[in-house]
C-alpha cells in the first residue's frame, strides 16, 4: 500500500507545477484568512463531486460547468459567506469571481473552479472579492499550500491535509490534498470543500471515475451532525508535469491511481470527521458482513448520527443499547440474535443480549480520544467503515451561540 | 371539533370502569414512582401500535400476542428497565409479569398488556417486579391515574394525559390518556409508552384501525433526537361501558371515534416533544402544498431532526439558511426558488433569497417558546406537521452524564 502522509503543509503544491496562496480579503468578521487561490500554468484535467442538497450554492453550479469543460487552470475559493440561497444574484457573483480570476490569470472563465463557504443566504461583497482576487494572485507561490488551506477554514480548529507519492509507467507522480469542513457535515458524493492536486496525466474522464469512486468511500463515509451543506464539493486538477504515458483506459495504472485517490481522500475525510464541531472523541464504526454495501453503511450512519451514541461517548458511558436501537431501527437486514458489537476489541453484545465483559477494561477504553466500534451483522459479505465524532456542549455552544 | 383537555389528572380513570394504581416498586434508583397497572374488570377490546426497531424489547412481543388476542383487561408497566436486549431470560420474564399480574386480577395472561422501559440491556430484576404487582394491584382505584402516569416516566419532567368526553349514538363516551417520552423519541407507528382508556363499545378491528390512523398523524409525526425507541407502545383499552350500541362498521360514529383519537393522540405526542430531553422550545413544523403526505413529512422530519437547525432556535436565531438546507437534503420534491418559509408568520425566504424582514420582529418571535414554522413547497396539495424541539446543553448533559 502507499503510504500517505497527513498534515503535509506541502498540500496542493506538493505536485509539480501548482502553485497556491491564501490572504486576508476582508470576508472573515474575525480578520482571518478568507480567500484562496489555487493555479497550475500547465493545463489539468478537472473532475469534481458536488453535494446533492437540491438547494445547491451558486459556486457549485458554476464549477459544475468547469468540470463538464474537463480542463482547468485554478480554484479560487472564499470562507465567510457561502454564496447559497442568493438567488440570480448569487448566481451572477460566483461568475464574475471565476471571470475575475480567469482575467486575472489570462485562463478562461471555464477553466476556474469557484469555491464558497461561510454563512447561507447573505450576498457574496464582490468590492471585497474583486479586490481580493488580484492579491491572492501576486502572492502565488510552490509553497503557498499552508496559507490556501488555512484560508479556506470556516469552524474548523485545524488545516486538514494529505500528500502522496506513487510510480505510474516509471514517473514518479505527486498528488496532495487540502480540505475543510467541521459542521454540516453529512457529505453525499461529495464533502464541504476539498481541493486535490496531481501531476499525473490522466483523461478528465477516468479521473472523474477514480475520484467518484473514492469519495462514495470517504467523504460519503464520515458524518459530524447528519447535516448536508449546500456548498460541498471535492476537485482534483491533474496537469500531467509528471510526464506519465497518459491514462486513458482502465489499466493497473488506473487501479493505483484510484487507490492512491481512496486513500487520500479518506484521510481527509477522516480529519475533518475528527475536527468536527466541539468534538472531543474520533470514532471509527466498522460494519462487517452486511449483505451489501449499502446496509453497511445505513447501520453505520445510523449509529453515526444518533445523539445519544454521541452524548454516550461524549460522556465516556459503553451505553451499547443505544448502539444496537440505532442498528434495530436503521432499516438494514439484521437480527439481534445475529448481531454482535465490539468497543475497542472487546465483545459486549452477542446472542441478543451483553457480554460479561470487563468493565473496568471498557471504561479505559472509552477514555480514548480515538474509539473503534466494530458491528458484526453475520448477514453478508459486505463491509464498511463510517467516521464520525462525539456529540458534545461544544457543538450546541457553537451552534446555539453563532448568530446569522 | 370535539374539545381535548390536556393536563387532566383523570387520565385513564376518565372512562367508566377503569381503575389504576403507580407505586414505588424498587426499579428506579431515584426512588420514585416505577410501577403502574391500568384494570378493567369489564372486557375491554384491545389495539395497539409498535416500534418498527428491528430489536424491539421482550416487552413488546408479549403485547403484540394480548392486541392479536383482542380483549384485554390490563396494563402492567415498569420504568427503570427496558427490558430490551435481554434475549430468552427477557421475554421469559416479561411474560411471567404479565401471568402474574394475570393471577392477582383473575383474568388470563394473553389479556394483560406488558410495558417496560428504562436502561436498556439489564434483565428485570424479577423479584422486585412480582413483589411489587400485588401491591400496585391492592392501590388500584378510580383516582388512581396520577400515580399511574407519574410511574411510567423517566427523563420525563412531567406527566403527559389528555382526555376528552364526546357522544355515540347519543350515549355519552369517555376518553382519556396516559405517556411517556422524553428522550430516544422519533417514533414510527409507535411511540415511547401511551395508554388510553375508554368506555367506547367497538370492535378490536375497528379499535385498531382508528389508532394506527391517529397515531400516523400524531407520534409518529415527533421527534426529540431521531432515536426510535425499543419499547415503543401505544394502546388502547375500550370496554364498552358507555352503553353504546358497538361499532362494527365504519360508519359516521367510527369516523367521530377516529377524529378524537387522533386529537388526544396528537394532544399526547405535542406534550412529549415539548418534554424532549433539555428542552426549552416547542416547535411546530406545517409543511404545505407537497406533492404527497410522505414528503411533506420528510420535509419536517429534516428540519426537525437537523442538530444545526435545533441548536439556532436553542440560540434564538433565525438562522433560515438551516432550515432551507435541511429540506433540501430532505429527499423530497422541492426546488429552492418556488418555496417559501416564514417563522411566526414573517415570510424569510421566497424566490431562493432571504426577504427583507423586520429583524427585530423576528428576534422577538424566536424569544417565545412556542415558535411556529411554516414551509410552503408549492408542488402539489398536501400538508403535513411535525411537533419538535430546540437542541440544547441540557440534552448534552442528560445523555452525556446518563451512566448505564
Amino acid at each position: 500500500m502507499i503510504p500517505i502522509k497527513i498534515n503535509d503543509p506541502a498540500g496542493v503544491t506538493f505536485a509539480k507545477g501548482f502553485k497556491a496562496a491564501g490572504i486576508v480579503a476582508g470576508l472573515k468578521k474575525s480578520g482571518n484568512k478568507d480567500l484562496t487561490l489555487i493555479y497550475t500554468e500547465t493545463p489539468a484535467a478537472v473532475a469534481g463531486t458536488f453535494t446533492q442538497n437540491k438547494v445547491a450554492a451558486a459556486p457549485v453550479h458554476v464549477s459544475k460547468l468547469t468540470v463538464k469543460n474537463g480542463t482547468a487552470h485554478a480554484v479560487i475559493s472564499n470562507a465567510g459567506c457561502a454564496n447559497a440561497c442568493t438567488g440570480d444574484e448569487g448566481l451572477k457573483n460566483a461568475h464574475i469571481m471565476g471571470e475575475v480570476t480567469a482575467k486575472t490569470l489570462g485562463c478562461k472563465p471555464e477553466e476556474v473552479i469557484v469555491g464558497s463557504t461561510g454563512v447561507i443566504g447573505v450576498q457574496l461583497p464582490m468590492d471585497t472579492i474583486t479586490a481580493g482576487i488580484p492579491k491572492v494572485a501576486a502572492e502565488l507561490s510552490p509553497t503557498g499550500s499552508a496559507d490556501a488551506s488555512a484560508a479556506i477554514l470556516t469552524t474548523d480548529t485545524k488545516s486538514k491535509t494529505a500528500t502522496a507519492t506513487f510510480t505510474v509507467g516509471g514517473k514518479e507522480v505527486h498528488i496532495g490534498g487540502i480540505a475543510k469542513g467541521s459542521g454540516m457535515i453529512r457529505p453525499n458524493m461529495a464533502t464541504m470543500l476539498c481541493y486535490i492536486t496531481t501531476d499525473l496525466a490522466i483523461t478528465p474522464a477516468l479521473l472523474q471515475k477514480a475520484l467518484s469512486a473514492a469519495v462514495n468511500l470517504s467523504f460519503n463515509m464520515i458524518s459530524v451532525d447528519g447535516d448536508m451543506s449546500t456548498n460541498d464539493m471535492c476537485i482534483v486538477l491533474a496537469n500531467g508535469l509528471a510526464g506519465n504515458d497518459i491514462i486513458d483506459t482502465e489499466n493497473e495504472d488506473f487501479e493505483t491511481v484510484k487507490e492512491v485517490l481512496k486513500n487520500i481522500t479518506i484521510e481527509l475525510a477522516k480529519q475533518i470527521a475528527a475536527d468536527g464541531e466541539g468534538a472531543g472523541k474520533f470514532i471509527t464504526i466498522n460494519i462487517h458482513n452486511a449483505v451489501d454495501f449499502n446496509d453497511a453503511k445505513t447501520v453505520g450512519m445510523a449509529v453515526a448520527n444518533s445523539p445519544l451514541v454521541k452524548t454516550a461517548f461524549f460522556g465516556e458511558d459503553p451505553n451499547w443499547g443505544r448502539i444496537i436501537c440505532a442498528v434495530g431501527y436503521s432499516g438494514a437486514n439484521m437480527v439481534p440474535e445475529k448481531t454482535t458489537l465490539s468497543i475497542g476489541g472487546i465483545p459486549i453484545f452477542t446472542k441478543g443480549m451483553g457480554t460479561d465483559y470487563d468493565e473496568a477494561a471498557l471504561r479505559a477504553i472509552m477514555a480514548e480520544h480515538d474509539i473503534v466500534v466494530d458491528i458484526d451483522l453475520n448477514q453478508g459479505t459486505e463491509s464498511a467503515t463510517v467516521w464520525t465524532c462525539d456529540l458534545t456542549y461544544g457543538y450546541v455552544k457553537i451552534n446555539g451561540e453563532y448568530h446569522t
